[in-house]
């Protein structure tokens, strides 16, 4: 399997881009990389590691995009950029899945220009994990479509059971609408039509999903439009930070708290392993033709390997297929 | 000062709102109380108790309304329940803030119908006080308004901006205005029109706010839709019992953490209040003709105490006459 890894995204690229890279060569032997940007700022981050040469390919790109651009711009004036030659890359065949750990902007938008919709999608969404007390559940549309009609939450939690199935492994994925109440009437014009489409679709609709669902353990996969989403998942990873802060604060009070705290290290290690982004690998873009996966902006050499997991899980899945096919037979009007 | 209580709502009723009306008027000497509900229910309980019977009144209310009941349809049927009989009493001005544990619907259908809206308001919002990282901000609408216009969300900035001023004493509150990015350009039709809106509002405006400035503490006052404000605050209240679980769990996995996490009790216990809703009383219902307090449905007595403190501190600034006047100083077209 082949991925393609935009090595120069992130706040941590190249080095921590290149090191995850190599780790997960180690890890995987039937894996190969394409890694798109600066051929010599990447040869120079290889030179630091033992690795199969045979198993990497570098691809020049002399430009980055950065954070703050505007998205389509970007794209259509940095045709020599890490993120559009690697989304180039996946569209001509070279690779299964592209990584990025750059702008989330910009690869939706370079996704959609370049690697183009699946037939019949309405929007592709950004599709991160999120751990819930029992495991982990999807959140769908995190971010990727401000504005949604009920169509394309409709198709999002088609998607979104496809990939906790097969990928995933949950054998029948129980689909939650968030809505402000657990009453099918409840909601917004845009989630009352939603409610309606969802129960039609092939998926194990639950129904609607408050708030705390999101962490209940309740849903596999939870829809919703982008903007919500957004919020969301920025105030899960706002809160997490706060919560251990101000336990962090409250241990370093008293003598007696202090020990305590040191006794009880590895129980926030776990804790913070299973609440870290690190382990959870990067945020789905489905809908595409092809597989393109968002790591985490701060991403460190684990989270790249963790990100790179999640890919191939992606390609076992044959995801991508499968959700071509699915999308193919169900017809969406509106 | 004279506060309206509503001794059938809410899940401990009236066990828990009696005694926390009861250790009310032991702490506030200038507090007197009338209670709604069935007589013999609430006097059952008051003979469990010393107090000054001089400052408590009982108003007799044969009926309760339920949770699940639709709220309109309960305060147009119910009129012999202690939720309409306390509105009323409110909108009498027999006193200057109610306050029930009782349904959230059905409490804001009521003070909408029988209190009644201060002139000029557009809509009440449901506005509760958040734990951030450095105190606490507010949340405004919290789901009274599931569909919202801009010109609900721009009164919404300046309701809530009163209220942080006169009522919690913040002498700039900065007001944030939820969105999916934190540039101006950002957001919703919706987001994007009420932005321009709150810029001409006489309030401290900073901007977007994303999720994560829920808890950041670089705003006071975060003013979305009824919706979002629903899934957030409902995700919060999930999110914090679910990340406290997980850690219970971690430290009862090994003898060295169980001794750990004995002796940092007291830091989270110390974490765990701060968490608490019991020690921040309930949300508000701004833009009302009176004060209208929810207390969460499962409140003790002690958060009954708090929520009447909370009331107290309501009436001390004066927040409804505040609000009446500021409100129609201020034309909002749409």
């Amino acid at each position: 399997m082949k991925v393609i890894v935009d090595a120069m995204g992130g706040d941590n690229a190249p080095q921590a881009i290149v090191e995850g890279c190599v780790l997960a060569l180690e890890e995987m032997p039937s894996l190969n990389l394409i890694l798109t940007g600066r051929e010599d700022s990447i040869f120079a981050e290889l030179t630091k590691h033992q690795f199969d040469s045979a198993r990497i390919n570098i691809v020049n790109a002399t430009e980055v995009i950065d954070m703050a651009e505007p998205p389509v711009d970007a794209i259509r004036h940095k045709r020599d950029s890490s993120l559009v030659k690697g989304l180039r890359l996946l569209r001509d065949g070279e690779g299964e899945v592209f990584i990025t750990a750059g702008s989330t902007g910009a690869m939706i938008a370079g996704a959609t220009l370049i690697v183009k919709r699946l037939p019949g999608v309405r929007r592709p969404a950004l599709a991160p994990l999120l751990p819930t007390k029992t495991g982990k559940a999807m959140l769908i549309d995190a971010g990727a479509n401000t504005e949604c009609r009920a169509s394309y939450l409709a198709q999002f939690a088609l998607m979104g059971s496809i990939y906790m199935r097969k990928v995933i492994g949950v054998k029948a994925p129980r689909v939650g609408l968030i809505n402000n109440g657990a009453e099918a009437e409840k909601g917004t014009e845009l989630t009352k039509e939603a409610y309606k489409l969802i129960e039609q679709m092939p998926v194990l609709f639950a129904g609607n999903a408050e708030g705390r669902d999101l962490v209940s353990g309740d849903f596999d996969v939870l829809v919703c439009d982008g903007f919500t989403g957004n919020v969301v998942l920025k105030f899960m990873e706002g809160m997490a930070g706060t919560l251990l802060g101000m336990l962090k604060k409250e241990l370093k009070s008293t003598f007696r708290t202090k020990l305590g705290a040191a006794l009880s290290m590895p129980a926030f290690k776990n804790l913070k392993k299973s609440m870290d982004y690190t382990e959870y690998g990067g945020a789905m873009l489905l809908g595409v033709n092809g597989g393109v996966v968002k790591a985490h902006g701060s991403s460190n050499a684990k989270a790249i390997l963790s990100t790179l997991r999640q890919a191939a899980g992606f390609i076992k899945g044959d995801a991508v297929n499968v959700i071509k096919q699915e999308i193919s037979k169900v017809a969406i009007s509106d």
